[in-house]
């Protein structure tokens, strides 16, 4: 590597992180969220610091009716839980049964989300996604195959992979779905980031409630830490959702679901929005950019929103080689393998890079693949160099 | 019922509720909570609206402090969660396996708690409550039988019973559980509202954390909801409770975390809890003081904290029978059977009744336990004059 030093950060500057979606400072409006809290806590409900009234568990009515009103469905068809992760938790253990215990994801998919289906019993199973969606070839093969309880998707931006379902596929899933009986798990926290193009039809839109869950989080947008995720779906599940729920930890924290509920009912929801989208749209135009640059258009499908970029890439290193190095480098990485169920992992090889540009100086993230970029070039040298050797060995040998 | 038909409020006035928990709200400070908030909301840090810290997922380090202290252990035997029946749910996450999958408990127990070792596939078997608490003996001979994971507690003023477990029992459990590499979980939600006599040690102070798990909670004596619930055990059970939370909900709420925080700073946890117990004292002090009278001394243990009194009566009505009867005449009772786990149901001829005494009117609560006890004696007088028509009949058919 001693060719390729200078291009290396010394590791006691700060480090790089290709890590954690977690939202820049700056993309959460604190101050005008503290004044909105205040105009809460200046004068207390009896409601505010007590359990929710046990008709709240499905959350907020108010909150359910802003979240109803901006997803145009009724406050019956809403369920608001501690963030959309355990959202997920809950719905994982209602769909997941002995009898039907497959969900079907896509390849890559959040690594979370693979966990907690797997927590639950599930056997999950990924079909490949393509630059317009998964693979619906041979998501048809699968659900022919295996009664499956759930397919679980991020249709928007998704994340590992940063792309987005074309409606044809939106389509052609949704008959599949129906053809089959499955449910369509759409999770969907960075849709409201559009950075161009224009935005294709949930799958709720296109088919109704009664064959898809839409999954949504205030995380990505307002703010990670009032812990506001939500499911839209029919009024029968969301029931079962809020029982659970109850049943799970009692109650949600009114104080987090009313500041929410004023958020939405002062615009700052719908402000936010644009201005986080303002905010990393920069961020994106030069991470595309940068990657097309360094690593080719051919290993990537450039995203159009959200907050990640996912490339593909040849490697001669294997992936723990591949991380330790990058960290040596100063560069911080999740394994790639981590969004891959365990029975679909990528092939020798192959190395799948998630790249969240999000929270990054433009100028941090091109150093940061540059530095990728020099490590896997170094390890295709390296492995040339051993096989000549191993095949001089021979030729003398 | 005809002769007792004066004894029954009418239905349309106000039901007398002898079912959940929940705090009355005069126990709650909502104004100084809110004075609290404020403070925190008024220059909101960048923290208080993000994700907790990656390592904040054991809880706010402030309030995991606050509580270690009132506790008398670190920090880092501290995890804090979503309210003490999430903690519990992971928990059981933790410890339910294949192939250690019994949990024992005390019975009658806190339904929810019977439901959440069941969803995580304990076997969840029953070992009767005496009036100094579990029957230590049939728990030898479970501990002996079964190879249990957990056995779970509630010693302190137990719900639903009332019941307090004494310092010899507290022992002899602790020896048997060291015995048979048993973990001790005990959940001490209502331990500071004792309103006579001395507290017993907890089982941690008298074992160490090694063997035993404390749960813990805010919502009794400060507030339900900010949703804080706490374990405190071995610093490697702590971190495995954190690993899970953040894989199930990614973090708490920084903010109801924050409040709680400063609620212990300012004094505020220390003070409602005199606050709260001068609050329920009479409340206490005068359904014991009817129970006793109206049922007898023998049906019940005089609870000398907490919120429920246990009483159980022999009837000849069945438990929908009871219940309905119970409505109808304007008292809603949760069924004392959802206490017992499905493998120890009570016997028929007898019924299981919790008395919530914490949050009723001295003068409701009496009319209500009036009219349960004019329910079961017209029950008796109807049985035995069926009794008698049927033994007529024998003697002429």
């Amino acid at each position: 590597m001693r060719s390729s030093a200078s291009l290396f950060r010394k590791p006691a500057s700060s480090p790089i992180y290709f890590t954690r979606g977690v939202p820049p400072s700056e993309a959460i409006p604190s101050e005008e969220l503290g004044v909105i809290a205040r105009s809460l806590v200046d004068r207390p409900t009896q409601q505010l610091f007590q359990y929710a009234p046990s008709d709240g568990y499905l959350g907020d009515r108010v909150l359910r009716t802003a979240i109803g009103e901006a997803n145009r469905v009724s406050p019956d068809e809403v369920f608001i839980g501690n963030g959309s992760l355990q959202v997920l938790d809950l719905l994982a253990a209602i769909l997941v049964k002995p009898e039907r215990s497959t969900v079907l994801v896509e390849q890559p998919t959040y690594d979370r989300s693979i966990r907690i289906f797997g927590r639950h019993g599930a056997r999950v199973v990924g079909v490949p996604l393509q630059g317009d969606g998964i693979d619906t070839a041979m998501l048809a093969e699968q659900m022919k195959r295996l009664r499956a309880a759930a397919l679980y998707l991020i249709p928007d931006f998704q994340n590992p992979a940063g792309i987005t379902t074309s409606l044809a596929k939106r389509r052609q899933i949704l008959d599949l779905a129906a053809e089959f009986d499955v449910l369509v798990i759409e999770d969907t926290p960075y849709r409201e980031l559009r950075f161009e193009g224009v935005a294709q039809p949930l799958f709720k839109d296109i088919a109704g409630r009664a064959r898809v869950v839409t999954i949504g989080s205030l995380s990505k947008t307002l703010s990670p830490g009032l812990r506001i995720g939500y499911a839209i779906g029919s009024g029968a599940l969301m029931r079962q959702l809020a029982e659970l729920a109850t049943d799970t930890y009692l109650s949600p924290a009114p104080i987090c679901q009313s500041i929410a509920a004023e958020c939405f009912r002062a615009g700052l929801v719908e402000r936010n929005i644009v201005r986080v989208r303002d905010l990393i749209r920069p961020k994106w135009a030069a991470a595309i950019g940068g990657a097309s640059e360094i690593f080719g258009r051919d290993c990537m499908c450039l995203p159009q929103g959200g907050y990640f970029l996912g490339i593909t890439v040849n490697s001669d290193l294997s992936e723990p080689a591949f991380i330790a190095s990058a960290s040596t480098a100063g560069v911080i990485m999740t394994p790639g393998s981590a969004f891959f169920p365990s029975e679909g992992q990528p092939g020798s090889g192959t190395l799948f890079l998630r790249l969240p540009f999000h929270a990054l100086d433009p100028g941090d993230f091109r150093s940061g693949i540059e530095i990728l970029q020099t490590i896997l070039v170094n390890g295709r040298q390296r492995s040339r160099a051993a096989d000549l050797e191993a095949s001089n060995g021979q030729f003398t040998g």
